[in-house]
């Protein structure tokens, strides 16, 4: 009977997934296992056989998306093109996500069955992406990304994004600017804001603390912290919201206390969600192109599932500003002349 | 060596578990497979080990929630009430969807991985409750229920809300009325038709066929098909829709062409979801209390996984009117002395 990686896995005290990775030079082996590996093999005389590579790196041909926060209609929404995307690739996408507030497990996107994942909400601190690359499960950070992480990740413009908001406010003459931030725990959130407060700088325009409020990427903490904002005196004259969901709770509040958009005050949102472009909203947003990102992101994840050595890669897709009817200069300044600049 | 399962199996020209569920009574395999099943026990003389019983009957304390269509916000919504009532029972949810067109597989539904699953988006002609029934895996059909199918069910009172509808329309005073019908295929969208269309009949109303349109449950779709049904002449003054997504698009459609919502037109939709109470819709809709559902449905479940042999329940939660802003007599009846049942 032949030595086999079995074999070298009980020796090494090792799994057999292990044995495998490290004698193919796989990631997901650390430095001193691989070499007790290999000195296991070399004891036994172990060599690995082509069938048994041949089994251990066939594809499954199902690749996961991780996306929890479905209630964000983005989300759904990102879901279809990257199907479609990976689809066109000969690969089977499965819908990764938990019914409630706990994370996605590991186990069912490292038990085998997927050829590579899409993480696409992930927060700084989750262990998620840190635990694929130290298995070595092929893996693309869609959407957001995760500071001090070496992997692939396809990401929109935010940072310029929210410097565009900056600039078209301040163009149109706004001097009581505030802003409904996102969560700093996602990227998304924190490089927009970053993009608002460097454009508005800039223009030599402040944001006080005041006018700030920071909540979560929902409707109803939009809808609140806008009424809290316009309860100011003096009220700010635009809010710029770190995303759509947050500025359609921001435009039904200012609807439910008699306040107009965009006559007393403007609203811009981002991402340019389906929702935006309805008739009773006609939201000025920062137009996210989905299928761009998804096109995209599915490249990077099937050049890393053929080349799991390579260097990790970012892409920014870049956005565009989506004039529509919810900006308009401050009333006093649509009141009087108006100096762009003042 | 004694004999095992597995050899009753080969005897019996079927898989080891069906032997399992077999010899335990368990549902899932015919009266013929059972009985040579059996026999081939009988003729190995295989007596099923308590340790193989509890091995096979272990729980693994995680349940599916299958949902596709996510973009309807309803089934986001759906699917936290079912966590939690799942959650309080000490089971783990896993949702299960596909991230395109196609349905969800059945292999990873009946792989040992779970206890149960609860179906909510099943549609007639869909192939997974008798698959699963078939394999003697616990379900509930949530929300929706497949003709023919012998499993428990959960569902609003589609049928008594459709009626209400009609009701209220007729009390209001409108002649000609409307409908934008969800696909014959949902359970939902058929018996809330069928109640609506039996309450106008009761109140000696017609629906002509040109003032009705069938789409799937989609916001564009609801959208171009209010657009056509008020461009007929003389238009309707009051439109069913049969979910609140049709009833949104119908809102945003009557907002492009400038037509007015209620005094041209009144729209009543279906479900009640979060969007429906939004300052800018203020939607006159059929409030379906998906916690209810969520607790009832749980208790099927949990009640199915415990005892796999009883006879299937339906259990039908009770709706309401929901009456906001998007209802009204018709243009005729509010300038001149109004009778509610003319």
């Amino acid at each position: 009977v032949s030595t086999t990686s079995h074999d070298v896995a009980r020796l090494a005290g090792v799994s057999q997934p292990s044995v495998s990775r490290a004698l193919r030079d796989q990631p997901g082996v650390s430095a001193g296992t691989r070499k007790r590996i290999r000195e296991a093999a070399r004891a036994l005389g172990y060599v690995p056989s082509q069938v048994g590579r041949s089994l251990s790196t066939r594809s499954t041909g199902r690749v996961a998306i991780v996306a929890q926060e479905l209630s964000n209609p983005f989300y759904p929404a990102l879901v279809a093109p990257l199907h479609d995307a990976l689809g066109e690739a000969g690969y089977r996408t499965i819908l990764m996500t938990d019914a409630g507030e706990k994370p996605v497990e590991l186990e069912p996107l490292i038990d085998g069955s997927l050829d590579g994942v899409l993480l696409t909400t992930s927060r700084s601190g989750s262990s998620l992406p840190a635990e694929l690359s130290r298995r070595g499960v092929p893996y693309v950070m869609v959407n957001r990304e995760v500071q001090g992480v070496r992997a692939d990740s396809c990401v929109f413009a935010n940072y310029a994004g929210g410097l565009s908001v900056a600039q078209l406010l301040a163009d149109l003459g706004h001097a009581r600017i505030g802003a409904i931030f996102g969560p700093r725990a996602a990227s998304t959130a924190s490089d927009r804001e970053a993009g608002f407060r460097d454009g508005l700088a800039a223009r030599e325009l402040v944001l006080p603390p005041r006018y700030v409020e920071r909540e979560e990427f929902d409707y109803e903490a939009g809808h609140a912290a806008f009424a809290r904002l316009v309860l100011r005196t003096p009220s700010p004259t635009a809010v710029f919201c770190s995303n759509d969901v947050l500025a359609l709770g921001a435009y039904n509040a200012a609807r439910a206390l008699g306040v107009d958009v965009p006559s007393d005050v403007s609203i811009i949102g981002f991402d340019d969600i389906a929702m935006a472009a309805w008739e009773v909203f006609e939201l000025t947003t920062v137009r996210a192109d989905l299928s761009h990102l998804a096109q995209s992101a599915a490249g990077l994840l099937l050049r890393r599932m053929s080349s799991p050595d390579e260097q990790p890669l970012r892409t920014e897709i870049p956005v565009e500003l989506a004039l529509r009817r919810t900006h308009a200069p401050p009333r006093a300044a649509q009141d009087g002349p108006c100096s762009a600049n003042r």
